[in-house]
């Protein structure tokens, strides 16, 4: 586990870094080592294996942390401690007497250092660990999560950049490389995300959403990262725990914030503990795997019975993803001090929760508030996909709508208006049909506490490409991008979405999620280069390059207010960011023909300006009597 | 107006009675009589032709009461009161001399009697009227509106039956009977209405809510009613307002409450006073007749623009029905005062509201807060004809949802749940289609702060028939009955909807509105008496009837708690009904075969019953290895 992990060696720890070795194959390697240790060590039969989280840190605003040991009967010995400062205030053994659960309380007088801990038998020492308490970073307390400001890229660590090849295929992990296989690995890593960081800020993006780069010791199609099989490691194909670390370094100096994906509802089944579980509670429906019915509104259904709630809850994601049970409250400690742990160490700017609404919403309510608590101005954004506003509002932090849980979670993924945005794309106008879809969705915005933190997006990893939901067709392409760009929220942007990636087939994953051209030292279309990129690639390339940059520094559009008109079912809409000192009128047209713009409705906004400048072309219109062209959208800085 | 209006006869009143005189004519013989007057009358130049409300009562909540007096130039005058309790706290005059409105505060110790009314000017009187204050009816206060343990009959009053010829025509009013044309007048009646009160008794209902009766002076399509032209007189075609006192008496003593259709937004262009109106901002758009956008959405949309909302509530229903504009104060008290006079003087068990939120917001408020504080067990549905709870539930008395009004409705048309039964009913069960549609939006209920309280409906007036939305396929259609009337809230059912009343047209208007078969002297078939009635129209009857008769007297339904449980997309959907005392369970079954229902996931609810009687059949089923009849709906009363 390398420099990061400051824990004491014991003498098991370097079979963890063969985690593939069957655990037959280990038991009899650690039976021999046990063997030779009892002979030699008056403590082996108690070896510590895993120490999580293997360090902490003092000054934290939760002053208790919960560490995890795992070893040998471990669950037997009795641990104190010595240090001024920090109190043992539980040990808890499991109904597995390989875990000891032990909680610090690291009082606002403790100082950084190592703290000694004594795992006692009969009261006699039986093993001493060093647990180091560091420092916090100046202002890890008061740090900026990722908001409105900021434009958001998504990307694949898999399918973005091979900056190593050395890691394509790592021994003891049977996925392997397979670019020909869509949902085979293919090679993309951390180090090829490294590299490129210069394109992603010239783009113009100013965070960076990676799908999970925890270790993933899935058989097959391990790529997608969502079956966590080590919530304390870097997959070994992506890189590694320091090199995650420094990738944050980079992004920072880019002004770019790391965004972690994290998943609280589920491990993967190879995970290390499945095992080996701490008690029979640790994962739902550990036999049978029955699956969630997938009802989210089991949630807030006034009439949803116990069964259906459970099943909801409880159920396992997919087989290969068992549900974990964090009403075990040892199970709920270890993930939210994973969360902190990951948020200190590699000082990200933000989370995105993956599967928000299955896990216990309890335990989110926890999850959520302690973080919130610990960052006031982080930002964690949940994956609640339903399509209404109804579904989602509840989870937002502030909401008061009756439902039997409060949360703290600060931003959803907003897929009620991702879906109604290319509604209003495609659909024929017509009283119900088109621009009044996405229109009427927006004014529902009533019901969030804070609309303006959603986050909003053209497309994500898990649906068809943006320009094949708009049918490849470029004018409609940009209405959408210029939408997401302009519109309320925090917008974020696929890799690959600048330069037209396509899926052919539908709802195909690993198609979906191909490789980013130029991203492999074989490629010969470079699309961080521009080299081979044909037309139209270039020109979204352009198009979406210029938004970006143009809306870095436009605090109108970052914390502006909105003010929206309501379609006329004749193809066209418009609407205007603004506050005291700048306004944005966005006009959108599908027709075929230039429309002519009754903009003396518009007369509340657009008071004291005769004319625009569209922020792509640089061509200044008029507003009496504007025309806007043909299939197009004008972004017109007023004057 | 005969003998329910104790007004001063004035020289002009009986042209009132004739009320499509043109006013060319009538202002002949008006002025022909006024030089008569003049000549004969001191005080002939202030004549009044009108005084609305024509009497009030003593013992109202409210103590004020606004009266407003119609004649020439009466705005002159100054009025004078003395009477023991009463005062006269206002008189204000508008731009239009003919108006005087006066308001009077009935205290607490006032007693029924005449109250003289002195109008002056320069100290002499010129015009007496003596205004009668009645005693209310005995619990008039506490009267109790529809609830859940009603079901509402929703007649055309033109198109149900026929009980008085002599009233299919009335000299003066333009639009005369035509049963030939789909979208003339019929010749039904109240007193049609009134000979068939044993039928509708018998079928089960306990709630009539009629379509518009008010005056409706329109050249066209006047049948429908939603043009009033007299808010204080019934059309002369349909009977009169005594006749429509002894329908709601003759109503009440089967047990069924009488619902008045009301509508606040707009009048017909034929009203009386838009000839001459008090001022000229009477009505919105007077001259321009500019027509609502519909954007209801703009009444929560945070982004909404005032040019937006006000086309919207300012903006004319259609060309026929001028937009009243409520934020003059003397309109809006008319309009408060006249609701609250029908429910005093015809008894009223509730108000329909017509296209609710197209009136100025704050009005309604006063409106529905006014009516709710005068009668705290009364109860008033408002039509908001959108397919969202978003959209519905910031009206319902007690929602904390944040719009900035506040309004006292404390019913809605749950058009959402119609449109959602609708498809799933008559979709291919999969993954978002289906039961899912109604199951998922019956959940949407924790938006609404009373869903109990919703009015539920198969169909209405203003839609297809139900039995043509579900393609004339009978077990459809009971599957839908069923629904209605064992779901959570207040089923409506339309007149002839139990036998089966479809359309050919598409929203064909005056299609779906047919006449009622039994309701005319030469109809072939009757109804009401069976003759002539063929399957599967006697067989829906039957059903309907079966129904709503068990329903009657189930506290369970009325009150009771509901569970639904998530469907599987096996064509299957079950809900419960319970209370400590019974359980009744709802089963349905969409598929060709029977369907094996696995209980054993009911367990809740179904735990300490064995079985169950179906009400419709009265065949037992045991629950363990239930197995739902093909295409069918079970409703059980567990044993």
């Amino acid at each position: 586990m390398g420099g990061l992990f400051n824990i004491r060696i014991t003498s098991s720890n370097f079979l963890d870094k063969i985690p593939r070795m069957s655990t037959i194959k280990k038991s009899i390697i650690l039976l021999l080592l046990n063997i030779f240790a009892f002979s030699f060590l008056s403590f082996g039969q108690y070896e510590i294996k895993r120490i999580e989280p293997a360090f902490w840190w003092t000054g934290m605003e939760h002053t208790e942390v919960q560490v995890m040991l795992y070893g040998n009967e471990i669950g037997e010995l009795k641990p104190e401690i010595n240090y001024p400062g920090v109190t043992l205030t539980k040990a808890l053994a499991t109904a597995n007497k390989n875990y000891l659960f032990i909680y610090l309380d690291i009082s606002r007088s403790a100082k950084p250092g190592m703290v000694n801990i004594t795992l006692q038998k009969d009261d006699k020492n039986i093993q001493k660990i060093k647990y180091q308490l560091k420092a916090r970073k100046p202002q890890s307390a008061s740090r900026a999560g990722f908001n409105s400001s900021d434009v958001i890229y998504l990307l694949y660590p898999d399918r973005f950049a091979n900056g190593n090849e050395a890691n394509d295929n790592i021994r003891g992990y049977e996925d392997k490389l397979n670019r020909a296989d869509d949902y085979g690995r293919h090679g993309g890593d951390l180090q090829g995300i490294i590299d490129h960081l210069d394109y992603i800020e010239e783009m113009g993006f100013t965070a960076l959403w990676l799908n999970p780069v925890m270790e993933s010791a899935m058989p097959r199609a391990s790529y997608h990262g969502y079956a966590i099989t080590d919530f304390y490691r870097v997959d070994p194909r992506l890189g590694n725990n320091e090199l995650y670390v420094k990738l944050s370094e980079e992004a920072d100096k880019r002004g770019i914030k790391l965004i972690q994906d994290m998943i609280m509802n589920h491990c993967g089944a190879n995970h290390w503990w499945m095992q080996d579980p701490p008690s029979s509670d640790w994962v739902h429906y550990p036999e049978q795997k029955t699956n969630t019915n997938h009802r989210r509104v089991t949630l807030h259904d006034p009439y949803a019975s116990e069964a259906d709630k459970d099943v909801f809850e409880q159920g396992w994601f997919v087989n290969a993803m068992p549900d974990m049970n964090q009403d075990n409250k040892l199970l709920a400690d270890y993930l939210i001090y994973n969360s902190v742990w990951w948020i200190e160490q590699a000082n990200l700017g933000g989370i995105r929760h993956d599967t928000h609404p299955y896990s216990d919403a309890e335990f989110l309510n926890r999850w959520t508030c302690h973080i919130m608590e610990e960052y006031p101005n982080f930002n964690i954004v949940g994956e609640e996909w339903s399509l209404s506003p109804i579904v989602l509002a509840k989870w937002q932090r502030g909401s008061n709508l009756p439902v039997d849980f409060s949360s703290c979670l600060p931003s959803l993924m907003d897929f009620p208006i991702q879906v109604s945005l290319v509604e209003a794309l495609t659909e024929k106008e017509g009283w119900n049909t088109g621009f009044i879809k996405v229109y009427e969705k927006l004014a529902s915005d009533y019901l969030y506490p804070d609309p303006m933190n959603l986050v909003i997006f053209p497309d994500n990893h898990d649906m068809d490409r943006f320009y094949r939901q708009v049918n490849e067709d470029l004018d409609l392409f940009k209405m959408g991008i210029a939408y997401m760009l302009t519109m309320r929220g925090i917008p974020q942007i696929q890799y690959g979405t600048e330069v037209l990636m396509s899926n052919t087939k539908p709802h195909d994953h690993g198609q979906i999620r191909e490789d980013f051209p130029g991203g492999w030292a074989d490629d010969k279309t470079n699309a961080f280069t521009g080299k081979n990129l044909a037309e139209p690639k270039t020109e979204a390339q352009h198009f979406i390059k210029t938004l970006l940059n143009w809306r870095k520094n436009n605090s109108t559009i970052h914390h502006g207010k909105l003010m929206q008109y309501a379609p006329t079912h004749d193809g066209t809409y418009v609407y205007f960011r603004y506050d005291s000192d700048h306004t944005i009128m966005v006009v959108f047209n599908k027709n075929k023909e230039a429309a002519k713009i009754n903009t003396s409705h518009f007369y509340e906004r657009t008071k004291g300006f005769t004319s625009g400048r569209d922020i792509i072309t640089g061509k200044e219109y008029k507003i009496e009597n504007l025309n806007a062209p043909a299939r197009s959208v004008l972004i017109l800085e007023l004057k």
